[in-house]
């Protein structure tokens, strides 16, 4: 493969986040064909056309099947809103392209199955967009796993809260009408689930809570009840015997980017804050015992591929980062290689256990993942 | 009161620190009457007698029942294992007795609601040892809430978390038999619901899970199943409706005292880790919005009663302290002021969450709490 | 200006840096003309070839002065060693170009003056790659500071500490030789007073300390001599009256990428460390005395130009992303705008307080700058 | 010695720390002599007879003479003003008393000398309260560098900061006159001072600079000259070769109680901060590459003598219980043992530093240290 065509649905935040991963993927990793930018999609034709200009492409549309049936496109970047993901996927697997569509795979169990039955038949590349799992940071600390320096993992917690939905005097938004799903759940559980499923697999039952903190919103008219849940916890035994919490906030004030992990096994433990992105804490019984602690250990390039961004240590890398190395994962596994990523397969595992505790939850009860 | 006579049951960890408290009480405070170290007693009587020799104790005895009767003593400190509380408190208690009881009152309900008839029939003071709530960082915010400086709390999490029964090659201990309980719930669990219920009175209803991370253990003739969970985690709502999780290890590897409190609501956020137990988190959305973030509040006199131990701010108090003051609030309960102190009356709603958390667990459902 | 063409000299470190914010910064920020990347050169020229495919330039070549000459090149980026740095400059502005040129100027402060006086006689820009100083956290400290949301400043500490020279036995290097100048001084110690200039004009006056923490290194034949200072510590007087210490090392053990920052105002204080640069601490008089802090603010949208990479707060830039906005600054400057960036002007300021420290030093006193 | 007599002059904050300790000393420790509190004086009667009561003192005076002159008082704690520690030294230890002296020995190194005169004849035991040394948490940092376990140190930083000077408004105090001395160097450089004489010994040669935040101050009448200086700084050499920084301030807003440590060594780095005294942080180059950070270690009770106060790790000692600590040490000391403290022998090596500093700064140059 000596170059490499693009196409890209969207170009809001995730949009543009493909755009500058398929701009820098080349210069940072050196290693990867010629990227060219083909053409680039929007509902507005003007938008995309300015776009298009900014982000480097040549060709611009406001119809996204263009793009899907351009010939020059090989890969087409899916970021629009979720309940499009299985009728885009679907059209450019059919197509004949690779796809990588942002998480989660779609908002219903049974389009998402459908999803990957497509990219089965089509036997091309479907990656999802799970940055979160990309970080050297993360990566480290699944090889620390798979190296047991921790020794058995027995409990994990994982949090991940923001505040944009938390202030009680905002009105009533489309995102608080049911058709969007569960709310926390399954917009902003997919993250946690995507890091269990990383380091751990995924969990073999749950058992889900989900709350509603202000269950009313304001609209012109006076009053209307939120249909979805900004809060949920997830209680779950992985396959391992190792019990875990999921929780899951978007009202939670101050709370910006955080997901705060917890790794506690039989000689150590690990712990992470995606609000500090570039370090993560380690704790090891293997040292003396009058000096043990969490270490704050700072990203450096031993922890690849931090070093193709930067050759000294402790100089960091951003959110926009881990979608170059995503991306050049994606290549990678266009070009056959073993590439850590979250593809199809692994995505529906992700929604089983959405579908899954969302069962719980409504039965009040203990559910198994299938 | 001029003068109170003190009796102490026990001279390990707590009861050292119910000498110390009763020593500094005056010292620090002023405002109190004499404190006459009356009697001590322990298992062994030469045990007692040096430890009343060293804590300033007038006479010692190898049975707790002649600190129960010594007309000297006023009030009595029972500092034994959790098994012996319910009779040392009852014969006190009939014996026209104040009593400072550590926590928890007892291994089973049953009991202390024994306990709890035992000193509504004395009309005497009867205070639990749940010296987290003293802390004048805790105390602080829950006037913070008071004032609903962080407007209507909508979601709380507490995690307790310790290590030393982390390690899976350390051999099966008395504290792995089922008779001393659940084991994290219940031995742990009640320092966090000591908070839930000083800050937000008593769950309305809870959904318990707990975890066994190492189900076997050595012993010199092999191995041992161990019939206690190191793991509990409580799922809750509270009477106002707002969600909750509490959740305990005791095999959480580097944590060794920690009780991380995350509160949420509508106009702010506040944190609290007791490994920093003089400082605490806040987060206010009346701030500047481009200057919004968690302030580190550290302790100062304003944080009363931080004022008699030192009279500058970011000096620090210790765990013994938090004794002291817990010392003042009983000696006040028994003048008759309205002080802060969990006595048997709320003591008794902490031992039904956790006979409910149990409850749930067993069943596997939410149980409500009568 | 429709299209701006870029010359880039130095592949290495800073070399990458440059090309990767010349390949991102249309896409980030849009509001840019067209970059078209047209010649690298590096020492050999395969490896300039090597790069120039990697990092997306048209031609490459071995020999600097080609890219000086080419006559599609408007802005050429300098990232060889300082010591060629005079040189390059020097040819390119009298070719007509722009420059871009890592910092410091060079190890001479006579060659230094000519590099100014070259870029004045050119009327082009020439800007300095003082990157820190773009982070929107500084940019914003910058805002509060002009706002006197801490009031008059009365002290200034920072900090700049790395480890790579930590290492007692490490072999003696080429960077021992006093040829690369005093050491920490003048290789570190640029980047504090870059931000000392941005945030509060030159130092007045100034008294420096050096040290030598292993002065004798290691050869293959014996013993060497170490000839430069890998500690340095720097007394100054601002302009204000305002009192400030900059200190610097190379041999501090843990240290990665630390610049520690901590101003002291009438009514304030605000403190940075670039290990975290995604965030700062600001405590403010103006809040309610018992809930005075230091508040953890983490960038975000409002954190200009933070907005133009993230949509969402506390998703954090990385070291790279610096270098994009110095990017864009110059490409301001070159359009007109009164950009934010440290050209020959400024830098000379720098220059000039490094070589008065260094008298400082020789001369054990304290020593104004004219 | 069966028992110890203590008399104590001044009752303010000091004052009530030194009576706290000495009602703790032996509950907390047991193997010293019973504590018999005999004589308290202060300047009024009535204040030292209710501080008599309080604190458990048989006998109060007004005079502290009849303190120094008591029979039953074997050690005398002086706590007052420093202007008084020279004339209450010589007359307590004349007459046969050891003293236990607080910090800093005189406002003048020729009075200081004089006691350390006094001391040496009388034979007594006469130690200064220099607290700080006697956190575990520097024991064992102390422990540490005796151990090299961080290599040969090569550079040390120390900051003390403080506020409560920091308000620009408040008025012209008697604290801003000259008679007090230079101001930060005297009241607060001695601390870490003290620190730097228990970790690596006396500095050989002291560069100061002082300043003057506000110069002036408003009075009822109008503004007043500011006599002494809130910010002191000391670049140092060690007899080892060492370089290192001392830096003080009485007007940083937010910092409460900040003594901030760095030493770097040529395997390692340990961080401490006095605003969380119950940690401390270590970076070691023995650990594998990829895992080093530093470590945030919790006291237990291996660092001694934290067990005598919990008998499990991370529950954290306060500020008076350092005072305790000093107690025992005093004890012992008195008792003939080689306990660390930090005695007018050593405590004049603390005056002749400032006293180096302070001509150092009037003379604008590095001044050797007899």
């Amino acid at each position: 493969m000596k170059s490499i065509g693009v196409g890209l649905v969207g170009s809001g935040f995730m949009g543009k986040a493909h755009a500058l991963a398929w701009n820098a993927v080349k210069p940072v990793f050196g290693d990867v064909p010629d990227v060219r930018l083909v053409h680039l999609a929007d509902a507005a034709e003007d938008l995309a056309r300015r776009k298009a200009d900014e982000f480097g492409f040549e060709r611009a549309s406001g119809d996204w099947r263009r793009v899907v049936a351009d010939p020059d496109v090989d890969v087409v970047s899916i970021t629009t809103p979720n309940r499009f993901h299985r009728e885009m996927a679907q059209a450019a697997l059919a197509a004949g392209k690779h796809i990588w569509c942002e998480k989660p795979m779609s908002p219903s169990l049974a389009d998402s199955e459908l999803m990957l039955a497509s990219a089965r038949t089509s036997g091309k590349v479907a990656v999802l967009g799970y940055n979160y799992i990309q970080n050297p940071v993360i990566r480290h600390i699944r090889s620390l796993l798979d190296e047991a320096v921790i020794g058995r993992v027995n409990h994990v917690r994982i949090e991940m809260d923001e505040d944009f939905l938390a202030d009680p005097d905002a009105p009533f938004q489309q995102r608080h009408e049911a058709s969007n799903g569960w709310g926390a759940l399954d917009d902003f559980g997919v993250h946690p689930l995507s890091l269990v499923l990383t380091l751990f697999g995924p969990p073999a039952r749950v058992m889900c809570d989900m709350a509603k903190p202000y269950p009313t919103r304001r609209t012109p008219e006076g009053e209307r009840a939120v249909e979805v849940f900004d809060i949920a916890t997830i209680l779950m035994r992985l396959h391992s015997g190792a019990s875990g919490i999921v929780t899951v906030s978007r009202t939670a004030w101050g709370r910006k980017g955080r997901i705060a992990i917890q790794i506690f096994g039989g000689s150590g433990s690990i712990l992470y804050d995606q609000e500090r992105m570039n370090e993560f804490q380690l704790y090891l019984t293997a040292d003396r015992a009058t000096e043990q602690g969490f270490r704050t250990i700072l990203t450096a390039p031993h922890h690849r591929p931090y070093d193709r961004f930067v050759p000294t240590a402790g100089h960091g890398l951003g959110f926009n980062d881990l979608k170059v190395i995503e991306c050049r994962q994606l290549i990678g596994r266009i070009g056959g290689e073993a590439a850590l990523a979250i593809d199809f397969e692994d995505g529906i595992l992700i929604e089983r256990a959405v579908d899954a505790a969302a069962r719980s939850f409504r039965e009040g009860r203990w559910v198994e993942i299938g």
